[in-house]
């Protein structure tokens, strides 16, 4: 009675992809109806249903169902149709929507698929870009607290085959919650009667499926791990990490960080990985031209600067030709600074909270830098422009190098703190801001001593 | 009768650390009068002597010593004084006068050493810096052909507390030459009985202790290994190099590749991957003013070409204005055409056989970049200064992008052929260049057009 008046309804709403109303509906249903609504559905929109369930419901709907409806849903889930689908929508509206899958239910579909399409549906289950979900890999060893060491190296000798690693063991309890890894060779200098729960010491190192990765890359460097296990938001264990898969995160990061200080890429786009050699053309002009516009747009600054000293240059033209030497030194040392504090930020050398400790280094090394340079341009001063222009130049090379280097060491801070990537205080954005504060305080301070 | 002549002669030698002529001397000696004469010398004096001899002799004159002198030598070899005295010398000629130690000596010493200690060890032992030979650990299970698999995992037992990993077992024969590596699942799912060598597929991924570091990451990235046998010239097995070492070395030299592209560090100088925020004043300091002062000096030469065309400048100040935006928008596009070829390279996605490929592709993109660029700047061009300066602008822009471009991409290449890091050129180096290519061609044009 319910099911009749219901599922031309639930019909038309899926038809609609009007989600919104039918999570509304069914997060107010009862379990068993839900499962009875499930069966009358085709395996399709059963499949679209069961993602919009919220987790609690999902677990007990899941386990109402016949064996054969709940295979038919799984393989439903990593259809390429159901796939199209959730990805139509916007990631955030997904995340939104479809709620985190049960861990057995996720690891269940894991386990089904062929590693190439791992990727794909892991995406679906709405693990975000750049989440430890992504990577996961259902190729390990999980054995029970309550076996034997006999019985736990015999599961191990038959499923050993397949896993990625057997290194390490994973306990579980029986619905799967993780509870320890232990050695393999824990096991073989067991005694085979002794049970697996004495072999445990309840010290390992995981991680949620919705951590970043650079987390998951800082726990294996930290631990010296060579496979970190990964939970859901109760506890469940999905699946491992593996070191092959962290190293090829590392290198993604590294390169992506590259990229953007050298000022290519302005978009988080994947395409920021891929190989130089096989980009095409038109997706490496569109990788690097938007910056060189945003950079040229305001180096149109600098000219504009220039334009209101046109009379201070007519009377000391010479003092152009020392225009791109005082720039350029500026650029340079905030461009050495940025490097370094990016780069110290990637690895997490240093936190965010150090700005103010590393402000006060970055100042004394600087005018040190600053006196430097200024020293090695004065005397080339002095012979070209006079004594005049060569305190022109001395003190302003002082105080731009500092300007220059305090502002390539900050902001990668900003940027942090704005939750953006600290590479994107690339090397060309530091080079063109110290361009324009330069020539202003070039022709600011000429200006002032000169006439 | 020989002993009495010669050990004054070589005691005074070594006292002179005439290193050169007791190697002359020895090389001629047989192994047993030289194990006659060590057992005559001090523990120290015979280390050193046994450090000279060739890598032939040097084993069979090992096995010609009673036992206690070979321990009292190995133990010397690991001392602090010796470490000193070898340190002493520079690099190269501690190559060409010590040879390589015979495997299965150098394999005696890393077990007998703490970790700590290992590293110091392993420079003397002279495997050049950043080679595999520096990564070494002797942590790893190694067993015979001809042991049953129950034997083996006896052993296995008994020895895998210690062990990095026991995932994968080493077979070796009976003088320690690498044969094969198996993984324990093997070995937990062969019969107890079954020969070690009835589990070999003869199948291994191994490496010279004298190879790059960087090949060794390549291996292990490639073949998605947890460990990396290394063997000396003649395959013995000296120990492996672990996942987690691998980890530590992709950070460091990205870490560096960083920093030099970031134009801070012109030396090759190990606190090139040094913690920032440890690093004293002095060392950040000296790691930045040398790219900072070559810099300047090479842009000591844009001023000078400015000043060739004073005569330009004085008659249209408002060239000036265009100068900030068109060396920079070559410089930009040129730091990203080197930060993509440096990091490329490094990761290996490119090859030095490559160059020729991508310049046409360089060329194409880069064309298209400097119109793009050109025609953002022509309007400002018209409004500011009419419309020959304005094709000044645009026709410079153009072909600044252009040679911008080429540069940044070739440096690379260059500097690898050069056998130097591709990083070296760093953003500083090719906005610098571009700077003095730039300022030139805009004043040639303009000189051209406008008179």
């Amino acid at each position: 009675m319910f099911k009749e008046l219901i599922i031309p309804e639930i019909k038309e709403l899926l038809r609609k992809k009007d989600y919104k109303s039918i999570k509304e509906f069914i997060t107010e249903c009862h379990p068993s109806d839900i499962a009875d609504l499930l069966e009358s559905l085709t395996d399709g929109e059963a499949a679209i249903l069961f993602l919009l369930l919220p987790k609690e419901q999902a677990g007990d709907t899941f386990s109402e169902l016949e064996t054969k409806k709940q295979e038919a849903i799984l393989k439903q889930l990593t259809d390429q149709q159901i796939r199209e689908l959730v990805l139509e929508l916007e990631p955030d509206e997904r995340t939104e929507l479809f709620e985190e899958l049960p861990g057995q239910i996720t690891r269940k579909i894991l386990q089904l698929l062929p590693p190439e399409d791992r990727r794909e549906t892991l995406k679906i289950l709405a693990y975000p870009e750049e989440s430890v979900g992504r990577l996961i890999t259902p190729e390990y060893i999980a054995v029970k607290p309550y076996w034997t060491v006999k019985e736990a190296m015999e599961y191990i000798r038959k499923n050993g085959k397949d896993a990625e690693t057997i290194d390490i063991v994973y306990v579980v309890d029986d619905s799967g919650k993780l509870l320890d890894d232990i050695p393999i060779r824990r096991f073989i200098l067991a005694h085979p009667d002794d049970k697996v729960e004495s072999l445990m010491d309840g010290h390992y190192i995981s991680i949620s499926a919705y951590e970043d990765q650079e987390k998951a890359v800082q726990l294996v460097k930290q631990y010296n791990l060579i496979a970190l296990p990964v939970t859901d938001s109760k506890g469940i264990l999905l699946g491992i990490v593996t070191v092959d898969d962290i190293i090829d995160v590392m290198e993604e990061e590294s390169t992506e960080d590259f990229r953007k200080i050298g000022g290519v890429g302005l978009s988080e786009e994947e395409d920021l990985v891929a190989n130089v050699k096989e980009m095409s053309l038109k997706r490496l002009y569109r990788s690097r031209v938007p910056w060189l516009l945003v950079l040229l747009f305001m180096n149109i600054f600098s000219g504009g600067v220039i334009s209101l000293f046109e009379g201070t240059i007519a009377r000391y033209v010479v003092l152009v030709t020392f225009l791109p030497v005082i720039i350029a030194t500026a650029g340079n040392a905030g461009s050495q600074s940025s490097t370094l504090m990016v780069r110290a930020l990637a690895i997490g050398n240093v936190k965010l909270s150090d700005w103010a400790k590393l402000i006060g280094r970055e100042l004394l090394i600087s005018a040190a830098l600053g006196l430097t340079a200024g020293i090695g341009i004065f005397f080339i001063g002095i012979a070209r422009g006079g004594i005049k222009v060569s305190i022109v130049v001395l003190m302003t090379m002082i105080i731009n190098v500092i300007i220059g280097s305090i502002l390539g060491m900050s902001l990668p801070f900003l940027f942090t703190k704005l939750k953006k990537d600290p590479a994107t205080a690339s090397t060309p954005l530091i080079t063109t801001m110290c361009d324009i504060i330069g020539t202003s305080i070039y022709f600011l301070i000429a200006t002032n001593i000169l006439f």
